[in-house]
């Protein structure tokens, strides 16, 4: 295993075929900040954030994911990792400078999904008027919606979800924390990996249908779990209501709620969790009866909640073939 | 600068004339696990954490430090961090493995304070009414007395907060996220360094007595605010009581208390705070007029904040010397 | 309508099998005080209770309901309630002084509960160690288990929900504050009553066994949704479990769990709702679909929260006559 | 003493030398809702009130109270609360419906400070797009700013708190729950009234200026300890900032915090606090040595939150005369 390569999940990029809706649901519903525009992408960020952007919405036919960036430790981890990605027999590219940040090197993981390494980033500069009272926060504080402070992590979809999470841990460092098997069969249908303290920056969550790349959910954080109440009280009061929550999961012990954005992307308001820093931390393995997905064990999830973007229908398979993961409490 | 050595802050040892007072309160009002005992020594910990130990209380003849231990990223960033201190001429000795843990490198820092560096440890494990219902918790929540979750900082006077930040950043990969001068002086008195993606874990106080290796204060972790709160409370109502808080600094923008445990030992509870996942964070200078210490601008800090262990009486110096520090407000 | 009669619910006495295991979780989980006890009960009060005690813990062959005791507003008060409630052809008896008041006027409710209604009551004195260092709080603060403030609201179940909360507000004063019917018949399944600015102090909830006078639960408040998630915590590191929550109902706004103690009696811990201060409330009416059970409007009732004390296994009934409330999701 | 005659605290009408920016703090940073404008009167409302408006701002030229509204329990109560007023010998007159409410008794409390008595109130109506997704809000949940559930209570400054309470309670029925002396000398510096299970909806400060009517704040309810902090923190990043708090007071055991809006008056942000039931409570007393202003008693109170509205210069008396207040730690 690699030695850790990657500082933090850096940016992800969503896909949207309502893209002035989906903006309008992350800046005044979800209160991201706006930072730029381009094409037909537009730049959000979290208050707390020093880059240029978090996130970035594109106008698409679908909704879905466009690409997941991962800042590095330094060039020098940069060049490893892209040394490593490349020993793995992946092809990827280098491509230029873009909004916020140098160049980066793109490839797709095992599950289809496109990432980029990058290293070099834009800071953000408030205008005048957003200028923190405090050296330490990089804007000033806007209570604006929800408000969270920072992006999280990014869960997306993938046909194995124990052997991709080898294979970020082997080849770019990620530690692989926890991962659930179903009750009745050893079957993995969720595994986190992160680069930090936190339980994951990255979240694969079991996808049966032959689609890759698909996206499971974005996820922003806000500072307390009153706030995720807040947060869920705001969503019962305008159209995008909670699909799922608030509640917390066993994995990663995170207090969790999801909504869906205008667009049809799913998107978590999360707080809490254990802070992991042990050098040596072991995978854990969960089955739902344990908590995994349900921290309280008294729940089952919604079966909207094992849908993804795009949306695949094959509820009803003409083969008749069983679906492992309906019955699965996925985190 | 060095990379990152550090995995985490490991134990703290303090110093007590009152040992059986002292565990009492560690254990029955701010709620840790006894874990061992050895000679005049008691081994405690938080809930959440997986090592034997986090905190050991020895007996002697006045409050202060025993020694402070950290955690290495692997065995040879123990080698690592041994040969870089002893490049900076500092001298120490390798002592064999103590109660919880394996073979130690043991220096003194530029301040006079006994460090250990190490890489094994023994895992935590629990008696079987401990044993957690989650794969994830080293042991089952119990909620006795203000039962924080782990460890989070340790903070020692110095006579020079920033030279010695510099040393620790310079010699063994800390990170140096921010530091306050007075207002009416460029004087620093109080900085902070981070392994992590916490503000600080190692905080540097002036101190203006001729007395080396002084302790300000030990500080354990709770969830929320609402926690802090709630551990405020516990305290009133027994005779610890509260010396300063509950509050926030803005460095690190931290919610605060500290009491006094029985033998004279300053403790904090804290919680909140940003998350740092910059890898280029840059050293950020505050005054306290910005709210360094008072995130709402709006109180001064009691007098007897600026005491240490072992306590030294130098308020009414002779020649009637200023003491630059009573002014500040020292985070 | 008559004007308010009541001042407060003054305390439950529940039924148990099991008494010595039902008080230890009383008072080492919930984290109740001892009060008292005489002949096979045991007086147990939260913290913040100025009387005597709000429960009563009394063995018996089964789990269920004892007796409810309400506090008048005045001696003047007490003897108008009890010639209201003789007015309405209701039976009722003078019972001499018992373990904490004084005399009270015994008497069925319309369901078939036992109500008591009383004026004089003791007020607790704190042994010495307990005497708390503020002249507004009973007794000191202690932190042991979930440690709630006091005796919020009891809940108990009866066959017409709506035709006996007319019944109490239009005898006793209580203010009618919500209902829920069904959203596919107008059958009503939850009635919540108050004498106080909480949404209820007593709540109706349907019974289709033929028996009455059983208990729904008896629930006790804490200070905080943040100390409710702490009291889910706790509960989930013993023997007693979640049965639903944490989460919030709509009616009334309050934030919820549901356990059961060892004797069977469902015990739930409250926050949080609205404060009731019009003097002209008027009844709301709700449907489970608009959220009266389920704030987040996501989530089914487990079909356990429709079992009573004592049970009664009416669940398969010979002519398949529909049970409406297992639809329903009932408060 | 009477039995209780008052619902609730109605309203508050504030008086603002800047009209235009005083409304916007109330609208923008508190986030009052807009419910109405006459004249040079605004009528504001917090999200959770049923009544058209708890605040009113009117264009003075210099801050201060306009009157305080308080609505009775019944057209009867509100005629023998008019009959017990006059009783006492104080002058009133009853004048027309006005905004928001039908014919009210104006009358001037002991301490010059104009009271309003009424009964008829106007519903508010939410605006299509406010209406709430909920029958037992008011309106439908916004969170802009600090976003206050309701009006909580006003305290006003007077010659003699003692005497004004009993005067409050022997007239109008009020609960005088609590009041504090200092430690020094027996001289009554904060007294608290309520007609509710709050701790109080009138407090009365200690007034030292000839000048009667003095208004010292008025304090609008958010629900819970967090939301103070984020109250706190939305004020610290605009130009209001906090003048007192986050913090508690042992009285009404409050959590606080005070401001000032553009035009000079005091506006407290507060949660928490016991609940009063107990119908024959005992007057408490306290000194602030106990905690009366500050339950961790480890803080004094700024100087400034001794000045009232309309500001008074008495702090450097030509005679001498020692100023009792300054050094109390007043509620």
């Amino acid at each position: 295993m690699p030695s850790r390569l990657i500082a933090h999940l850096a940016h992800v990029e969503v896909l949207s075929s309502k893209p002035a809706d989906s903006v309008a649901f992350y800046t005044e519903v979800l209160g991201l900040e706006r930072s730029g525009e381009e094409g037909t992408s537009t730049y959000l960020r979290g208050w707390g954030e020093w880059d240029h952007h978090s996130l970035v919405v594109t106008e698409a036919e679908a909704p879905g994911l466009g690409h997941i960036g991962w800042r590095m430790l330094s060039p020098e981890h940069l060049d490893q990792a892209v040394a490593r990605v490349q020993e793995r027999g992946v092809d990827g590219e280098w491509v230029d400078g873009s909004v916020g940040h140098g160049p980066a090197f793109r490839f797709r993981g095992p599950g289809g999904h496109q990432h980029e390494l990058l290293w070099e980033t834009e800071r953000y500069v408030p205008p005048p008027e957003l200028v923190s009272p405090y050296p330490n926060r990089p804007q000033a504080y806007r209570p604006r919606g929800i408000a969270p402070r920072q992006l999280d992590h990014v869960t997306v979809m993938t046909g194995d979800p124990l052997a991709d999470a080898y294979w970020y841990r082997d080849t770019l460092g990620y530690v692989f924390t926890e991962y659930t098997v179903l009750d009745e069969a050893e079957i993995p249908v969720f595994s986190m990996l992160t680069n930090n303290e936190k339980s994951h920056d990255l979240g694969l969550v079991i996808d049966q249908s032959a689609m890759p790349g698909r996206l499971h959910h974005v996820s922003y954080w806000v500072d307390s779990r009153d706030e995720l109440l807040r947060a869920a009280d705001i969503l019962m009061n305008c159209d995008a209501g909670v699909e799922f929550g608030p509640g917390r999961h066993g994995m990663g012990e995170q207090d969790y709620l999801y909504t869906r954005e205008p667009g049809g992307v799913r998107v978590e308001v999360n707080t809490g969790g254990y802070r992991l820093y042990r050098p040596d931390w072991e995978t854990l393995r969960w089955t739902p009866s344990q908590g995994s997905n349900v921290f309280y064990r008294n729940l089952p999830m919604p079966d909207t909640m094992m849908e993804g973007a795009p949306h695949v229908d094959f509820s009803a398979p003409e083969d008749g073939t069983a679906n492992p993961w309906q019955a699965a409490s996925v985190h």
